[in-house]
């Protein structure tokens, strides 16, 4: 299987299998439009997917009512985190290979954090104002 | 200045300072609701941060409509990032200081990506399916 028929989801896509049921999952929440998951990989325990449960590849093909409906149901499964014990979450979204996506089927990892758990952030670097002008400037033009 | 000084917003707070001119930022798009600029320390050139314009702590006291409307200018500036030459983006909100939120005025990362930029993914633990068929209850129950 390409990449190419990875992506049209349906029967080569696992997120879709687990939506469909002909894959098992641990299911913290369900409604019409999303379903969410434990990651059977989790960088922490309690660490969450949500899912469209149509197939989407990432954020740039996802509809934005389905976007806001995401949103609100990550802030509800962030809370929850929280109420049953971690101490912070991280919210993310990873679009495409290069960016470690690895199922081609947009989600959003909803990942507890507990006190000195010792996930480093990514390494940033130096920037001089005018560079950073000129890049500002190209986005703004490409919005 | 104490943690609860800062969260308050206003004149504690670097970000209320970006939204009223009081301190300079590199705009990328700007809208009644939220103001995207670059991050001063980016972890790629392009690093974009979006932040409602009124002062919230995190996603946990966003209100959904503003939560809505940042996902939908996230869609847009991931996408003008893929159209000036990232490969791929990260789209992350750090809710909590244990999750690695730095400024306490919510704001959602948009981090473009380049083929071989070498930005590890945190690593994953092994999980057993009675263990998550535990955790996957309490959090529903919590929701």
């Amino acid at each position: 299987m390409n990449n190419k028929e990875k992506n049209k989801g349906g029967e080569g896509c696992v997120f879709c299998k687990i939506v469909s049921g002909a894959l098992p999952s641990n299911k913290v929440y369900e409604d019409d439009i999303v379903l969410a998951f434990l990651d059977i990989k989790p960088v922490n325990m309690g660490h969450t997917l949500i899912i469209p449960k149509k197939h989407f590849e990432s954020i740039h093909d996802l509809p934005e009512e389905i976007g806001s409906h995401v949103m609100k149901i990550a802030k509800k499964i962030s809370t929850a985190l929280k109420e049953t014990g971690a101490d912070g979450t991280n919210i993310t979204i990873n679009n495409g290979k290069d960016a470690g996506q690895i199922i081609f089927h947009f989600h959003i990892h909803i990942i507890p954090r507990f006190t000195g758990d010792n996930l480093p952030l990514w390494p940033v670097k130096d920037s001089r104002g005018e560079e950073l002008e000129k890049i500002a400037r190209k986005i703004s033009i490409a919005l």
